[in-house]
């Protein structure tokens, strides 16, 4: 399983994923799901990859193939905008699931892939995108500011309560741990470590990125420090009136 | 959609359903998903459902018609144990499915349902049940004292936090009503009124029945209390260092 966020506020993004994938409980392994394009002053674009490994392996190489090809087709680093750039990794996905697809479903093994594209290009403001399994994607907006592939329930309603455009990006850093303790909480196939970047509006590099291991003191401090305070929330709240039967 | 919660704790039970179905997402109505059997000094038999509307209402008039038939099956008034209750549900669930679900299979409409059983009758401890759509089941323990039907991931990480076989009835009710809080605040096909039971130890009768109305002045003030908590937690969170990229 996976679980990668993205957010994206007025002041920039934040982008999370785990590293768990798994063929099976008996057969776990360590990938990222995060890939960094960074071009410092012209683009900083951020790929977060969910579904079939062979299929996002796949989708991640080709688009490196594109680039140094040089046969004319747009790439990551040709793109002139960020909806240029989702429109690439969907026709790269495209020609994979093609490729692929029809190997993998012969043989009812799931082909689904999916991916959250975000970044900012010299030029326009920064831009988040889902892209589906098909290809076609969506945009965030400030009224559905994050985007959530993989196991994405157990972590919602935290975020769902506290991100909106104008959060800061630190909180917003904050709070995808937090949904990322809750999720690897409920779903042993969600796991450590947690790649996390941040990117401020307009810097046109990357702010700040971090991989997050076991042995992470600030992580495990956070952990500790909300389970204490959802307690504390929790002894908070009012009792209950007897009500009769 | 539906969520249902049913919990044992030493000091008893907790069940919680909410009561909206629908068919498509312009199909909504209200179905209240709990029935309580009660026979004072004798047994306190509670059953959440979930799924297939038509399936689960078979299966409990089924279940009563049972009861009245005479004809010497078990019942859930002479089954001897809860075990045996669980029994009755999961055969009776299998008797409709074979009348039912392949016509329902042959149109492509799923006909799954489930149900959580639990309850205590004279003679034996409190016992709790998941049966499947197969008509099988499963018990809670001390280690896993809770099961979750329907839309449960939610709602499943503020359980996991907080719930133990130790944990006090009042405090498991509240928890029950704060994991609702999740999982309507990020599914809108789960809604009120939620149905909520507190059935303690050795009383062999309902001590709590609660019918949760948009209303309800005790439940907007915990939703309310309970936002304000989670903020608060999330704004004592140490913050981020600065890492470089």
């Amino acid at each position: 399983m996976t679980y990668c966020a993205a957010m994206m506020m007025d002041k920039g993004l934040v982008f999370g994923s785990d590293s768990r994938t798994n063929a099976g409980v008996d057969n776990i392994s360590i990938y990222s799901k995060m890939k960094v394009y960074e071009r410092p002053g012209d683009r900083v674009i951020v790929i977060l990859t969910s579904g079939n490994l062979s299929i996002t392996q796949a989708t991640l190489s080709n688009l490196d193939r594109r680039a140094h090809s040089g046969d004319g087709r747009e790439t990551l680093w040709s793109a002139p905008s960020m909806f240029d750039v989702a429109s690439v990794v969907g026709e790269v996905l495209r020609e994979v699931q093609a490729k692929d697809g029809p190997h993998l479903i012969k043989n009812y093994i799931d082909s689904n892939a999916s991916f959250l594209v975000g970044g900012q290009i010299l030029g326009e403001e920064p831009r988040l995108f889902h892209v589906y399994a098909q290809g076609n994607f969506v945009e965030a907006t400030q009224e559905t500011p994050y985007f959530q592939i993989g196991e994405a329930k157990y972590g919602k309603p935290i975020i769902d309560r506290l991100i909106r455009a104008d959060t800061d990006l630190t909180d917003a850093a904050k709070c995808l741990l937090v949904s990322f303790d809750s999720t690897m909480r409920s779903n042993i196939s969600v796991g450590l470590p947690i790649d996390l970047v941040c990117y401020r509006k307009d810097s046109l590099k990357v702010d700040m990125r971090w991989h997050i291991l076991e042995s992470d003191p600030y992580f495990n401090e956070l952990r500790r420090q909300w389970s204490d305070g959802i307690r504390d929330a929790f002894s908070k709240l009012s009792n209950l009136e007897e009500k009769p039967s």
